[in-house]
């Protein structure tokens, strides 16, 4: 028996910010490492967690329906999940393999059915680069893909256009904005930090505001005194207004988030007939219907990223008892790049 | 000298509604025949006029900036007229031509000039297919092309899809409706009076609503059971939301026209994050930058009309002195089919 520390969605909180302790909380299991797997089973230990925000809608009464499915209560979180495969009665799976899912459970060990295999894909790649587990949960996992597929598919980013994108220092955000710069865009940003702002400027983007302490129209009048081209959208309401009020004729606006949206009272921009009269392409996207891009991005932004013309920033926290207040964080907007939880070695 | 009664902005209206007489009004004034044609002139005698709503956002302080200029105190107004050439000293234009003028003045007759002949467009086509020159103005005009460039280009119609079409009594609306017929959609309407609501019925349309005397998320929940795949939008506000709320995943938004902007305190939708969620591809168009179309629309739709497969109906207002009367009911919804005044016979 080994010890087995599980991150547990313990209560449904009342208000948006849930209470390490209260609504989410670690407990210590043990897990039999030495149990006999039937056919198709099993055994990884994670590596590194993915703390994402969307995790708070999951965080709810499962009678409210959603596009997702609720977290159940007394069971760990689940997310996105580096791990390796420690031990295995599945010929698809090898002892050693690194292993990625979308919805792994956040704990030190798990045991996987046959059934549930499929949610589990071979990863093995950071074997090949050198690059640390933790980036494909990012830069070379879901956000990264999420950038490339809304930049080049949605975006149909040119040369010397300019590209705004909103909430961008969040893991998308600055690889959408990076992504412009190899495209020869000139790439403004905001985010609700001066300490984002500056981290912004050192990677690479043009110009970057704080929207916290600035109007959204002046800072987009000052910084895109030729237009925008393509707006990457990550937050939706008044930003999107403001936006909108900066496009040029013939822009697009790739819709791939709109956190705006969750706040109790959201607002709604007014001026949606300038799409019409500044002829503009909004296209909304879900990332999990873009697999058919995943090697193709993967190939150039591992290429793009070794040569380094982009760089990558995650928070990470070290240990999984630490997962709680990271996810606290992360909703607080306290995080600087993506957040990941580290749970051991590779 | 023969009399040339002409169509006067005479005064800026204070509310919606102009009234006739005050803010626009018909004097008859003098036109010679005689008078000797400088090199590139010639003259016009206007056939039919189209009477348009957009043409009250024309009619304001020139103070107040918009994507059209204002219109002249004292002057003509102007829209799309079909018109004869009945003198000319221009060699691009032969007396007996049929020329089209998307800002033609609201007069008898007019004098063009040398630098304004590329205003005009001949247009000879109902001398060949026996159609008269009104419908020029509409179905086989800015309108038509309108309905033909959003639904094909932007709405992507499929055999056995849904389509919504707001303001569908409306000239671009009906079209759209029926060309989606012929693409085999099943194609729902809603207009403002029960009257309207026949007519589309009687035209085709699978199912229409009349959205004053009926809550519109009910009525696409029951006409569309299977959810929208294309809307085409030319209303905006709540009726946009209320689409989008019946909007299957991968739809299509042609972004058309949003006349409930135009009210005093205009509604917006509230629900945007949904064309994420659905994965909605909104294009917002204006039909001058597709006349790369123009052809192969002016001929499929002449032939589908002559076959019988497309309906059309005008509201035609008989005499010049009409026009403000005709502008009025425009802007009150009343006209059933594209408005034109008739000003004489080809």
């Amino acid at each position: 028996m080994v010890k087995n520390t599980q991150v547990i969605f313990k209560k449904v909180p009342t208000s948006y910010l849930p209470v390490a302790g209260e609504h989410i909380t670690t407990q210590d299991t043990e897990f039999d490492l030495d149990t006999q797997l039937s056919n198709g089973q099993f055994i990884i230990k994670q590596l590194v967690l993915s703390v994402d925000s969307y995790m708070r809608g999951r965080m709810r009464d499962p009678s409210v329906k959603s596009y997702n499915s609720a977290f159940e209560i007394g069971k760990p979180l689940l997310c996105g999940t580096m791990s390796s495969v420690i031990k295995s009665n599945n010929p698809q799976f090898k002892v050693g393999d690194l292993v990625y899912s979308s919805g792994g459970k956040f704990e030190e060990y798990s045991l996987v059915d046959d059934d549930t295999a499929d949610d589990y894909k071979i990863r093995n790649e950071p074997k090949e680069t050198g690059l640390p587990p933790s980036y494909y949960l990012g830069l070379l996992g879901m956000p990264g893909l999420t950038a490339y597929v809304g930049l080049i598919k949605f975006g149909q980013p040119k040369k010397d256009e300019t590209l705004y994108v909103s909430a961008a220092a969040s893991c998308v955000g600055q690889l959408a904005g990076q992504l412009g710069k190899t495209f020869g865009m000139n790439v403004i940003g905001s985010a609700g930090s001066d300490e984002k702002v500056e981290f912004l400027k050192e990677f690479g983007f043009d110009n970057a505001f704080n929207y916290k302490t600035n109007d959204i129209n002046t800072k987009l009048e000052e910084q895109a005194p030729k237009g925008i081209d393509v707006y990457y959208d990550n937050v939706g309401g008044k930003t999107l207004e403001a936006a909108i009020n900066h496009l040029n004729h013939y822009s697009r606006i790739v819709g791939c988030g709109m956190i705006s949206q969750y706040a109790d009272h959201p607002e709604t921009p007014a001026n949606l007939i300038e799409l019409i009269k500044r002829r503009v392409q909004f296209t909304g996207f879900v990332v999990t219907d873009h697999s058919d891009m995943e090697d193709e991005f993967r190939k150039d932004v591992t290429k793009w990223f070794l040569e380094g013309k982009l760089n990558y920033k995650e928070s990470l926290a070290d240990g999984i008892e630490k997962t709680p207040q990271a996810l606290i964080d992360v909703l607080q907007g306290k995080n600087l790049g993506k957040q990941v939880v580290k749970v051991t070695d590779l």
